[in-house]
């Protein structure tokens, strides 16, 4: 590579590392552990890749945690354009809109195509096997994705389940079923504590 | 491992994780990108990460980037105890004091001594790697970190340079040296930039 090309790709990267900044500015529904402010996603995407390191031995034997470290590093980019979409919005219904994923897309095309072309491609196929939630990294990324809410929920006094009014068998049917797909006995656990929650 | 067990263990990984949100709530000096407010310790820690996967073309060929990554997720929670010190206040001496070690490694006592004993050797082994700055994965993660707040202050008009009135010969020495130890070619683009703020 010629010193000019390496001031050329150089650029790309740090046009890319400077955009994803503006994730520490998106704010979620979800608050702080003590409920001290809402969470913004860059923040919680670190929580999440801790939540990997943590909770590894919670995956199943298959899963690369390397990878599904990465993926959540890169997960929640797409709202720098998009916003974060809360998962009790709109009676749950809005996470999932055809709507919204068209959207995301859009985002992913325009900031992963920030960067230089391989790594552009490389990013954007992580994003894409975790929105796709079919492999065994994405189905245990996804799992984490959903019990640190939950978690904040429990340790804050409620959280986004008192604003949205949420039932058990809410919880049970947007977000423990999600859990249980990648990480069944942590589900098994958590669930417990919420039983305790809804039900005291 | 019987039930019992597993509970037992999933307590103490979320007694960690919970206590780690804290670090959330621990402000740096140095602002976003868009200089709109100070950066917190994790928001700053996912930044560093995603440094990591991007860059990882300027690491020694030595350097294994998910070892990098994972030390960069775990290298600021002692500031949940000792807060951010930052790298330009007392005259550049207050970063690498006798007092600040000390209280770091107390801190890493308290913090990682929270988890599962295996899971805290394991932690504290990394982090202790990244604090003694002597293999490549560590001199990597060191420069990375060093040079996330440099691309900060540039994009927003001088940042802590301006606060701390700091010259381009104390942003080679306290900062620019570090940089090049584990990352030559970065600081060389970088450094080419901070003379254009630095002598307009």
């Amino acid at each position: 590579m010629t010193a000019s090309e390496t001031d050329d790709r150089l650029s790309a990267q740090f046009a890319f590392l400077n955009e994803a900044d503006r994730l520490k500015s998106v704010l979620r529904a979800t608050t702080l552990v003590d409920g001290s402010r809402r969470e913004n996603s860059g923040e919680h995407s670190w929580h999440l890749a801790l939540y990997a390191m943590t909770l590894a031995d919670q995956a199943d034997p298959a899963v690369k945690i390397d990878r599904v470290i990465r993926m959540l590093l890169l997960h929640d980019l797409v709202e720098i354009d998009v916003g974060d979409v809360p998962i009790h919005s709109k009676g749950g219904t809005a996470h999932g809109s055809t709507d919204t994923q068209e959207a995301e897309a859009k985002a992913a095309d325009r900031i992963f195509g920030l960067l230089p072309p391989d790594l552009a491609a490389e990013f954007r196929a992580l994003w894409d096997e975790f929105e796709a939630a079919e492999t065994p990294d994405a189905l245990f990324a996804k799992s984490l994705d959903r019990v640190q809410p939950v978690m904040a929920n429990l340790m804050s006094g409620g959280g986004t389940w008192v604003e949205y009014e949420v039932t058990s068998e809410q919880l049970d049917q947007r977000v423990g079923s999600k859990i249980a797909k990648g990480a069944p006995r942590l589900w098994d656990w958590v669930r417990a504590k919420t039983r305790a929650w809804f039900e005291p």
